[in-house]
């Protein structure tokens, strides 16, 4: 079987995966997750015209000359309601969010006016009409769609799910993930060091990467080379939705793992990817028997035992599928464009991901490697801003080359605010 | 009070608020926290020389001239231990992360030979000493310092604490965060509808944004424009470390919650900032009073009433200071470079953050303004993918012009990899 390009493994990942069902969560919780269902307004808002502004009501009509002296017939505050009708000549005072009397079309701010007495304002300029008027219906009208299902839950529309009243709403649920790493060479975070172990870092970076999805994964240990043990670990995997198994370094593990899934009646889709670090990677679907109707299919992604290729492997391919899971309308990692620090060479063949920091100058991001790539090295990925991406088809870059990185913040935070005021 | 610009604002609040006390947290608890103490190795990684490729551990000194051919001595897996030196004109099968045996100093990965019968073997490419070799210690020596305090607790800082048999370490407590929101004019989310009433949105989206930061804040409700209700409010929420007061719009509230603060004993340190959306922004220190050493500080945010007014100053300057107290090294929102699709006229002497949609071309991002700025319409926040910010020294923009955008994105994903392989 052929390598695969990175976004062909992708697009058959995101081909295989569906959308899970939905359920109920409560405003509180409800952060990050994605609408199943429209949300509609329940009132016009602003539910008549307002003052966007501190100010007068006035007739613009009036303005036309200026400097002009108006009468303020009332008060109007937020929460009153208007109760005279501004005639020409005529003027209210008006705060913030107080309703537009009648008469008046638009809102003089109280910074261009002088009140020269308690019944008498100078205005100074002139306005259009409708100005500082924030017209009613302009936030949301009574029965139209304000959210549509597929909307992310950022804090911008857990204020608007506030506004309508929406206390609870349908969200796609989390998939179930469980983890499993495989080896006799590794040693659990329980036991004892062993000088002739490798400590098992996989199952907790994954964990991690998972949980930054807010999923919170099921850890299912370490599997022994052992055919029965193994195929007893993997039966339990495939009741979740997703099963992630970090395959160990020596031959019997790649032995084992393989013909166990496959016997366990997974379809292996690919398991060889053209890429560094991530080889070898492998994606099966295990679908839902007849007989089992509500049964949904179950995903295997069998990720490199290095623990830097497996957490590139989950970057690249896990997390989309996990978030189309989710009904994220965004898959994958944000990307910047940046400057390279240092000239950086490459063997053509594959896509490379190389880990990355960014700093920022006069120009834009600057991108210099963590240092060592080697993929055992994880002390590099927790270093790193983001992946640099290297084309399959590049022999190498020089310094100062534009490149593009995939940002690895869990949020888009940076040292310095970078902006000119 | 003559208007602080934005910086200069943020410099104050940043310079009041300190880093909180640490608290020890599991490593499935950790994600996101950052390390309040230094975390060491407790082995060498790798323990020996090991090889970073399944093939034959070789002399490079006998690959001078190629091809040769080697006699295969003895196979080498993961958690074996060799048996033999290797002499001149010998080598060993290795596995990936096995250890590389006595007299072999480089790796020859096994696509580049050839088994000519099961112990020989043909090389037909030379190599240099240490070729495909990780050498012991590459990783982490056995009683550095691997992760120092400081560190944000990413996926990959996950992984090294469980290499280091971590379970359990100390991370800088979050902040306990109040959220009041007060007027007349508000109508809480469990009220019946009025349309005389504004339903009050920024008590949510403020929670969202406080929960975006992994702390769940507490929620206190609606104070209404009474000095003793209010005094009572304000008083609960400066138990608490920070308190959050979103204002009304009636300028009731203007009268009362400035006052009332400062009698229980705040001194305000500004409350005017030259940006937009933004005005009024208040912040205020509560010292924590001699007889209490124990007790710290209280803040006080006064946030505007307009529910994106609010949002945006919450990201500007409570979100870093939260992030402060927290340990973060970063603490501003990631910022892309991008062209605007459109010409943006403004009016200098202030900071404006103008709500943008990002698409993606082939020459970069392309901001686009998400349509109405006023301050009252959350819709135009929540389909925000960042924030432009145009320097207060701006008259407007043509289109096409590079600008700044903060990126809102909780996490850092988007709708395409962009990335060429």
């Amino acid at each position: 079987m052929e390598y695969l390009r990175v976004s062909e493994a992708q697009r058959i990942v995101l081909e295989s995966v569906a959308l899970l069902d939905a359920e109920a969560v409560t405003l509180e919780q409800s952060l990050g997750r994605v609408l199943a269902e429209a949300i509609r307004a329940n009132r016009d808002l602003p539910p008549y015209d307002v003052s966007a502004m501190d100010g007068y009501a006035v007739r613009s009509a009036d303005l036309t000359q200026v400097p002009v002296i108006l009468e303020i017939i009332e008060d109007i505050r937020a929460g009153d309601m208007p109760r005279k009708i501004v005639q020409p000549g005529q003027c209210a005072r008006i705060m913030t969010g107080a309703p537009v009397p009648q008469g008046a079309d638009a809102v003089m701010r109280v910074e261009d006016t002088q009140e020269i007495s308690a019944d008498r304002v100078q205005v100074i300029t002139t306005i259009k009409d409708g100005h500082d008027v924030r017209p009613q219906g302009e936030n949301m009208r009574n029965g139209d769609v304000v959210l549509s299902a597929g909307t992310e839950i950022t804090p911008g529309v857990a204020g608007i799910l506030a506004t309508v009243k929406a206390t609870q709403m349908q969200v796609y649920r989390r998939p179930r993930v469980a983890i499993l790493s495989t080896g006799n060479e590794l040693e659990a975070i329980d036991e004892p060091v062993d000088m002739n172990k490798i400590p098992d870092s996989n199952t907790y970076a994954l964990m991690a990467q998972v949980q930054a999805l807010g999923i919170m994964p099921a850890l299912l240990g370490i599997a022994r080379d052992d055919p029965l043990e193994l195929e007893r670990y993997l039966r339990l995997g495939l009741e979740y939705d997703v099963l992630l198994v970090s395959g160990g370094t020596s031959v019997g593990v790649h032995d084992y793992v393989r013909p166990t899934i496959e016997q366990l009646g997974v379809a292996m889709k690919f398991w060889r990817v053209a890429m560094k670090p991530g080889h070898p990677l492998a994606f099966g679907v295990l679908h839902a028997a007849g007989e089992q109707a509500a049964q949904r299919d179950a995903f295997v992604f069998g990720l490199p035992g290095n623990p830097v290729s497996s957490m590139v492997c989950f970057e690249e391919f896990v997390a989309p599928a996990l978030r189309r899971m989710m009904g994220h309308p965004r898959l994958f990692r944000r990307t910047v464009s940046a400057r390279l620090a240092h000239p950086l060479k490459m063997r053509p063949g594959r896509t490379e991901f190389v880990r990355v920091q960014l700093t920022h100058d006069d120009a834009g991001y600057v991108a210099s490697s963590t240092g060592t790539q080697s993929s055992g090295v994880l002390l590099s990925m927790a270093r790193a801003d983001g992946l640099l991406v290297m084309p399959s088809d590049s022999t190498g870059l020089a310094a100062g080359a534009q490149v593009t990185v995939q940002l690895l913040d869990g949020t888009a935070y940076q040292n310095e605010t970078h902006i000119r005021e």
